[in-house]
């Protein structure tokens, strides 16, 4: 399960060091995407962009930062998926249109990006990628005689779906999200500029001092001026992301006003409280499950413990196993931690369950190693919906909560129990109000109409 | 000085190698571009392409083609400059338009490219490359709805300039060549299909049977029912570039039914008719000047002989020498024959001089060898204009011809006399009627108007 | 600091897949080097390797694995140090000698390597590298008439240091362990045939049974007739490398009997008991800290906290920072967990403390991130010097614990309070007894005699 | 077929370029090896060195040059063969012996190299390399204690074979030529020091003039007195290998006294006079054939023309073709000129005939082209016999010439009449006397015995 992407702005004006720490910047958003990464600077009306396949540190080296200049930039990095991907997908999208040129970065995913697509083909325009980034260009440039700010205001009224936008344009960096919020934005302000980020740990990494959050459905324009605030549409209910929360973030950043290691933790001590079982241990799938792990511990006194090592070095990609050899290939990422857990009872904390597959795995694993019991403890309800907002989740039939109960995934896993945090202890764990979340992947509770036909990448060249 | 890029589209329903056709096609045409290759094709209406930096043989292997699948489909290769050129500028452009996908490769320049831009900007449209292909693409899709043969000659009139274009579009191959016909365009019969290709040299590595020559103004269609011929201008008279047969084209390939290599041998027997002079010995500045130098000395009488030496391994990008090495740098791609010329009285013939900076380095490496004159024939006349149909000649006030006097160039480069080629010599020896050839970058007499201001890369993201 | 390399070893006479279970197992010993990756295999007397710069999975990939056929091999990793390395310095090494191939894999640091080269270079023999290999490499062929077993015995006799070497010759599998087992080698059973390796993670990815530790002064032969022993040299007493067991190992290994996870928690809780502190949490320093971290805080009742988060995607390589950003280039690789750790007193747990760089910086952006108090505590006793048997310590002058005091060293890195375990605390929680383990680095009592002269790396060609 | 090597080497004690000049000259030789490429600098007694897989162009750039410090040097081109090749076997090679460092370049071939490798192992040599050279290196460390010049001396008198040597060694550079003078090796002046090369066109392009020939058994060593000369061997007769001027030098070289060129020309002069035939037009197999067409032509009268075009651009590897477009590919190389050639009776002339079949699709591509007679005319008498001093002739059974009659060939090849040119003609071209140079490819007439078994590559590891 992958997150679509992360983006990040900088405006410093006397900084010679943008394209550096536009690039710092994405390593800290890794997590959010190991696909492609790039950025685009503009320096004088001079836009410049270098992006391509790979990690951040696999695209840029020295030579290449050198031949960037600006003072204003932004950056994206790409999720990875099994599938095939294109190098033109990568971005920032940098287009020129009447006014000039325009560079753009989005993370979320649109719900009528193909409707509107369709419009714009009606009147003759071309599409030279599958990315929705490209339709959000066109618009603006379809409405770039009201002049920039309107132009944006006008184009992302029109778009429905989650949307966390960093934008160059007339040398301004701009940010927009979505009117529910459902992506995460935030702004932190930098010795001789500002910063816009997707996680605040990018923030950390260039020096930044969080100031706010983007607000839903605000677009925030920085030049020399400092930070204009635009609302352009607020009817709309606050909807942030559970899955930002149980999974997809980093530990260190805060969400819209909560810490996300710590929302782990207090779902741990949640699931404790609504699921306890005698056990010897507390273990964690490593290392989205720790920070629940490490609350559960707490909350029910037994003691916490590292059952499984993750190797570090292991990459995205490397030999095909062969048929023999696969079963063996799933150590090379995880192994059981024999003299920890042989003899005993065990409460393995993972954050989620989406297909089911690994939690088999790492549970004949650990009683391979010698556990005599394995109780798995889900710090998350069951998944059951795709997500239509950026989260790259199976269609339904691959969902295994949604077409198996409880008792038969148990059996399926091989576990001894297995229970799942309520939707409630979600909710309380986070610590927003039940109405301020996107929840719809547990309960299907979609904060706008979606489409009936759920696939996400159906546009191909 | 550079040619800006060689097309090649193969239809070939039955076969299964159209991709690697295509890349043998491309590799016979590297001379006309060596800065990017790319190919798309289509089967059953899924479009795939690949393109990327660099030489055919270095952009495309096994592994690459085996991922593409195609009966149809169009190759590109583009030309190298010493500025900076970008990997989005690559080769065929493919784009998703109302009506599904259309792949473009183009070789040529549009003089109006600018001015259609931009009152497609007006209307909002946004442009992600500097290439005119772009330009076109847009021009089909918002004629689209005029069906794709009318599409495509609704916005081949509306374009200025030069162009040989191959199209893929609804599974057919497209073939446009530009009403003056400046740039070469020919058709030749496959076992089980067709090829068309900016020069004959390319059918010849795909084992085509030449047809015919693209007429200026005319369009073909390439499907199952064979080939269809639209003329859709003819109301302008034939301009066949003159430095195709001069420079530019393969010496064994045939435009507009004059052989390359013997056009050039003729005018060199038309040289040396005009330019006689009492020297021991007839030379070529290799390889472009070989065919006039048999020429020269068959008419003088005088014998041919070898006298700079070519490294075949002599690459374009190598180490930046230093201010010591650099005149020793020179001597890595060409190298005179001491024994050959010393004591000598030496008739160096070159096809063209552009700036003359080459040339001086010739003759002091030939005089330093031992040669006691040297003798410079030009198999063309001075080159006293800018083009601005797709060579990359430099502006006028670098143009040796244009800012110096016969008696001043002889003397900048240190030949003992210097003449060219009369401007009827050249016609003569191309075989062409004067108006059917384009002579602009010597006399100045452009087949339509050009823009007073000659830069023709003025388009900057 | 680095540890020199690691080491495996397969004979699997039925197996097709050799190569890759090799390089499975260098995957798992990846920690212990990070600057290049080889393996030999050998079939039918026909020996194949392959070796390059960089990571396991960046030397190696399917298409260069179908190349190697072996059923019997050897693997290698080698540590990275920021100064300049040469590919020739790759393993395994493979060598013909009289008798035929022999490829050779070595952990560990010789300590006459030196004096037998030049003995070895007063009779005319050349070296190729600067590795210790090659010196033993030729020993072996000195005394080839002696027969396979008795040349190794002969050899490893003349050597003097640490070594755990795999072999292949003969179409056999040799292991050596040093007289003093000082570096790690273990052997386990495949389902058909063997495997050795410097640590037991590296036999769960293959699949392998552990069987036993190589015994100091051990050889071993695996061939068909299975695991002959030949024990070369039992007149030195034990002393396995106690920073195995501090840092180097991965948790999940077992080196002699005592499980690396274990030994670290258990010396974390002797810690405690040792020095204890009055805070509200303690935290470790990802992740070699971890195990000590969980124990200090089992035993002291204090809370076990995240307070530090590592970005697992922050890679060997990148942008050199320049000054500026430099300081942010840090939080690059770890980061504060503010909302754990504001308005905390901590306990931070480090492994060791070698050059106290490190140190101050996190404690600087632990207490900017607002820990009230950072109380370091150090799960090891001070390095004080340096090491002469594989792990890459700094000269003397460059070890803080033998340059300064306690009180210096606190002030230094900015501690409020600093504690070391104790000599006997570690070997207690080691578990092994004092004379069998190498405490030289914390109390200079090395196991044999080292040269006045401690640099490790002065050969150079 | 393939020459086995290039050598170059450099003594220049106030140049601050040697590594670039080396990779300059070393591109000057890059027709004797494609397959790797590499350099060794010296300075204040610090050897450093670099070499890989690929062209020089590939192997070096900027960043790599300005690592290598160095005012004494020796660099190689390595051939490539359709084989295995090992990157282990690049050159030059370089070793630690008793006296320090020594680097070494060899372009030749070893007769007895096995015998004095087995030898060696028999004292317990190792190898690490299937390369003469490293056999050189420890016959010279065998002997340091002779001093460096007695140890160089002692070391070739006990090989056997064809060698030009280059080698760096106490900060002097030292060539080497053998007794018979097989290989060549010529010195000239630099500005500030000397070069030495296995061809003139690489003093060419350094800025060196031309001194003279190192003679057969003559040993040069140059330093900052200048250059010493030692004769270590006089007692055999000159053999300078004939397929030096037939096929593999460049045109612009001169060795021992006599230019390539001229040679071929010559040659080619003879052959129309030993087998004149009547025909239209001289064309020659690009580029090697082109001077013995010339010579032809102006001896025959028969007037010269270009028949073959030959792509520059083709290089070495590309896409594997399938059987289908296997017949297309040969076209990439060469293409025929129709227009030249048809109708036409052609004299076709190729400098040898090795295999033959190239010959043969050479021939049916100029009668699909529309030639009318092909008369093939060799500029050497037929290849019957394997070499064994560095020229990668296939076994005599592949030797289209030592297994078919004239006659037999002629049909074979689709020629309308074939001869070669006779043993004296090409001696008489060549312009030395018989007995001053090695045709045993020719003649069986070997300069020295040499081993039944004609393998020349036996050695694997």
């Amino acid at each position: 399960m992958h997150e679509e992407c992360g983006v990040i702005g900088i405006y410093a004006k006397e900084s010679e060091v943008v394209p550096q720490m536009l690039c710092f910047g994405l390593i800290a958003l890794q997590h959010r995407g190991q696909e492609s990464a790039g950025i685009a600077v503009v320096k004088d009306n001079k836009m410049q962009y270098y992006k391509e396949m790979g990690l951040v540190q696999e695209v840029f080296n020295t030579s290449i930062l050198n031949r960037l200049h600006g003072d204003v930039g932004i950056g994206h990095v790409r999720y990875s998926t099994t599938g095939e991907s294109y190098a033109s997908n990568a971005q920032p999208l940098v287009v020129r249109y009447k006014g000039g040129s325009i560079a753009l970065a989005h993370n979320g995913n649109l719900v009528n990006a193909n409707a509107i697509r369709s419009e714009l083909e009606d009147d003759g325009s071309i599409f030279q990628t599958s990315i929705d980034t490209e339709v959000i260009a066109n618009l603006i440039a379809k409405h770039y005689h009201l002049g920039m700010k309107q132009a944006i205001v006008e184009s992302v009224k029109q778009i429905k779906g989650s949307y966390a936008l960093v934008i160059v344009m007339e040398d301004k960096l701009i940010g927009v999200r979505d009117p529910n919020g459902i992506r995460p934005l935030s702004l932190a302000k930098l010795e001789d500029g500002y910063v816009l980020a997707s996680e605040t740990c990018a923030h950390d990494v260039v020096g930044g001092t969080f100031i706010r959050d983007i607000e839903p459905g605000e677009m925030v324009i920085i030049d020399q001026n400092g930070v204009e605030s635009v609302f352009f549409d607020q009817s709309s209910r606050k909807a942030v992301c559970a899955f930002e929360y149980v999974y997809f973030a980093r530990p260190d950043s805060i969400i819209d006003g909560r810490n996300v290691f710590v929302s782990r933790k207090e779902a741990g001590k949640i699931l404790a409280q609504e699921n306890p079982v005698d056990a010897d241990m507390v273990i964690a799938v490593p290392d989205s499950g720790t920070a629940a792990a490490i609350g559960y511990a707490e909350e029910s006194g037994i003691p916490f413990n590292v059952g499984l090592i993750k190797n570090k070095y292991m990459g995205r990609t490397f030999i095909q196993p062969d048929q023999k050899s696969r079963e063996l290939a799933v150590r090379l990422k995880l192994n059981a931690m024999k003299e920890n857990i042989s003899g005993k009872r065990l409460i393995l904390i993972d954050d989620s369950i989406v297909r089911g597959t690994t939690s088999a795995k790492l549970i004949k694993m650990l009683k391979d190693a010698g556990a005599t019991e394995v109780h798995l403890r889900v710090c998350s309800p069951p998944v059951i919906h795709s997500c239509h907002f950026g989260i790259d989740t199976p269609n339904r039939q691959h969902l295994i909560g949604a077409v198996k109960t409880l008792s038969e995934i148990c059996e399926a896993i091989g576990a001894d129990s297995l229970a799942y945090l309520s939707p409630e202890g979600l909710i309380k764990g986070i610590g927003l109000s039940r109405n301020e979340l996107c929840t719809a992947c547990f309960d299907g509770n979609y904060p706008m109409e979606v489409p009936e036909n759920g696939d996400k990448h159906i546009f191909e060249k």
